[in-house]
């Protein structure tokens, strides 16, 4: 089980494409609004159970001072995947990025693209996958998919 | 009363000159570590308790990903000013000021120059000396101290 | 009272945002346009007389090479609020941001998010509120309210 | 197992301190010199044989045009975690993270900050913790060391 | 004979440009899909096959983590000119110039403007201009044609 | 007559090369130390004389939020010539660049490179050099003595 | 007489800004499309035969790799003053800024902000008011007007 | 024949590797000092008459407004490598790399790292290459060094 969690509903066009991409590789998940700055208590109950709940690994979404992931990661000792949104008052998204990516030594967030929740969801069916053989293969299935889509558009390109 | 914080010792450097000028304007301080990401828990007690144990300001030092400031501002009313310190870590410091400085609309920072412990205690002075006359005195005092250190530059300079 | 300015009509959309929350929150403001650079003697005599009218804080905000809030700061003793507004000169904000942030030791301005007068407000009713404990009381209240949106929109998602 | 490769033996500064957290957190680790742009058919060889040979994670550091995680990344289904260096050749290290960090959907790379690499050996123990109870309590026995380490710096900081 | 390449058919606008003006220039050129991430071992082919099948000059466009000009640039000891492409999920184009343009020493990668395939193109036909004639004479028509249309806005500009 | 001011005696260092080139040229300039943060109602009277005194041209040198050249040109119909400084609180120099820059419609600044005194005295001359035709044939016998540094650089460099 | 000059027929929405405020400002101007990398000789000839040719100052805006302002400045001692243009292939305007704005010592280019054609033209006139006092009493009428469009815009805020 | 330029002495300094690496592929070089802001004849001289005095591609290193690759690019059809060259004036570098980089359509220049001169010579070497099969060989023998170097570090990390 994943926990996906972000600041706002605004940014749940964004935050939903890593539960697609879980479920589509057999991984289950979870999703709420969680933001550290508006409901902190919330955040510190829903980090340091999230270990005992059965997650396995939780992905955070968030813009600007973008300090969701860092304090979840700093509440709990599984993994946490940031996704820096760039939100309506991002500067370019360099806010969220750097907020999200240059946490100390000690607390580490695995850090996406620019609002790369997609990847998000991959990189936590990996981790899923390290002792799950199903989400491996699925895995291994998906990225032959991405091999399929090149050799379509190659195809696309080259035929006349 | 104004409290001071920081999430490291190495930290201290820069935020004691917060401290000294503080003293300097008649205002009394109290210095701690607290950590957002090592001591979550105690920056959740520290914030929560600020206001009646009788802080007026907080001001907080951080480098990096520096959450200690806007997560302090997230968990009480009163003002909180933010000092994005350049750590060694820190990549020219960018991503302390942006960490600070882009807090969603609800919970402000009050965000100083890169390494600008010295303004911040000025501010803290500031905010005190609207409700307290003698420190609002101090101010201009020091206002005038300013001019004067210019005044004795220029004669410095054009004299021969 | 809190003084709102800013440097051109245009800027309006952006600051009115600062007037509105000081409203909701009790407390009183006035707003005019002062420019540094283009009456900059308008200028000197309101950030001068400032304290004198009654003025507790100063909000100024202005893009592109924004000097308005460092000229008010060197003028007054008043704690004052700068908020970096991302006007159609300016360079996706970062001049904005770096003319009011990166002010001299001395002379410190209260910086804020790109275009955050909303939070500008906040601040300002936050340092009324180090001894007005009525808006100190609106402040928690405020609070209370973020807190129940995010509640809300945590019942919108997970509720099918 | 952890994987820890980098491009050039300059780099083992400071990769070698994802292997000493990893040590000291029970986790086991090879360590060797793979280089993108020099030995591209070692890197997919690597790559590819990783999860076979028994890796579970891979640590890839590299600056510059940092290609080494991402191109691991495409080659593996094993989660990547990548350390932006800043080597000497790097501009303030911007090259080194945005290469690892922009990957297109599809191919995720867990991105560190800057010289992160005790954090990628962190991350890398959280991801073993997840399926192994010993790492898991060496992880909230290491997280109890931070908090006393801040513990004895306040001590330090407030004891005359 | 030039190839031309690129990470996704999306990239397909931008890098037609360099095809159209090298056929305006007389060189004859290929063009496929080739993905160092979704398909690392067709790059391979590709670059490893690339001389023998009678390519002078390899171009490649790519956007976000652009890996695909300095891997292929590994793997052939032709000229490698990259393309730094603004996709849709860059950073303003940062990444995708940096990704490029800081390979490390020993495999240079010549790399244009952002979104620049119509230089190279051009640059492609410089260099084939080297060795022939009539791509030589091509090049030098061509900047006459440059002249002459900055002569002809001159006129519209100055003539009533 | 050319005025040469600056914030503070620290910008001597820099500030000095305009001095000493303008005098090279023939031109004559006096010095001063004008804060605009520290001695604001200094920087107003000294601008707004600044014609009546004879000046021709104004040199500001300012580092950090650097409003100094900004604000004198607020106050002058003369040209102003803004140095960024440098400083040690500089941001890399991007904040004083910016600050100086990007001035609003109205009230230009000629803005030199970062820390360029030395070409802010040699476009002082020009401009003196537009009435004055001894000034100007000065400046023409100074590029002939820039061509002539590299026609010795180049035989420096070929000859054995 | 003041040249104005660009690259493209592109650029002259933004540069017509120059000419207008130039005429208003009783200044008389030429304007030409001179191209440094399409057409060096004209750019040669232009520069050369400037001063001659009765120019007291030169205009040059350009866009991207941004060398024209700087190669006429290398032609000619004549002022020169340079707009770096946000043309479409520009990077958020930082290349044509840090190109027209890093001049080495000993040719300056009086650099303006982003797109800030207008004050390009009003330091033109402020040039030429340095020996005309004609202009420089337009000058002064200018600064007026400009005051009174703040009051203007301050009547039209604070009257209900 | 390859043709190395340079603005000043100075630059040597990192220029040299270019023609070191040059030598030991077997291509022959000249070298010179060709200021594009102190010398523009010389340089209109060099690059005009570069490909009749039998060079076939041209290196041109420069920093901070670094106009010399392009102006040469403007003025041959030769291919013309830029190497930016992070001098004391430049500002990170990043202005002498957008300076370079960022050409107009139509006029390319090959752009390396920054400091990138040893690549530069790889990359011209390249380029002889396409038409000398010597060179092409040697080529190949060095991408065979660099191997080397990677296995010999492996095995010095590896072997206890």
């Amino acid at each position: 089980m994943v926990g996906i969690i972000m600041g706002s509903l605004s940014d749940r066009k964004v935050m939903q494409e890593a539960a697609d991409i879980l479920t589509a590789l057999g991984v289950t998940w979870e999703m709420d609004i969680v933001s550290a700055h508006r409901t902190p208590e919330k955040m510190v109950e829903y980090a340091k159970s999230a270990r005992d709940r059965g997650l396995k690994v939780i992905i955070a979404g968030a813009g600007g001072a973008a300090h969701l992931p860092g304090m979840v990661a700093s509440l709990t000792t599984l993994p946490v995947i940031g996704v820096p949104v760039k939100s309506s008052n991002s500067i370019d998204g360099w806010d969220s990025i750097l907020s999200i990516l240059q946490m100390p030594a000690g607390v580490p967030v695995a850090t996406m693209a620019l609002d790369g929740a997609r990847n998000a969801g991959i990189l936590a069916a990996q981790i899923v996958g390290t002792f799950d053989v199903t989400v491996a293969q699925n895995l291994a299935r998906f990225k032959e998919e991405l091999k399929e889509k090149v050799a379509d558009m190659s195809r696309q390109l080259t035929t006349p």
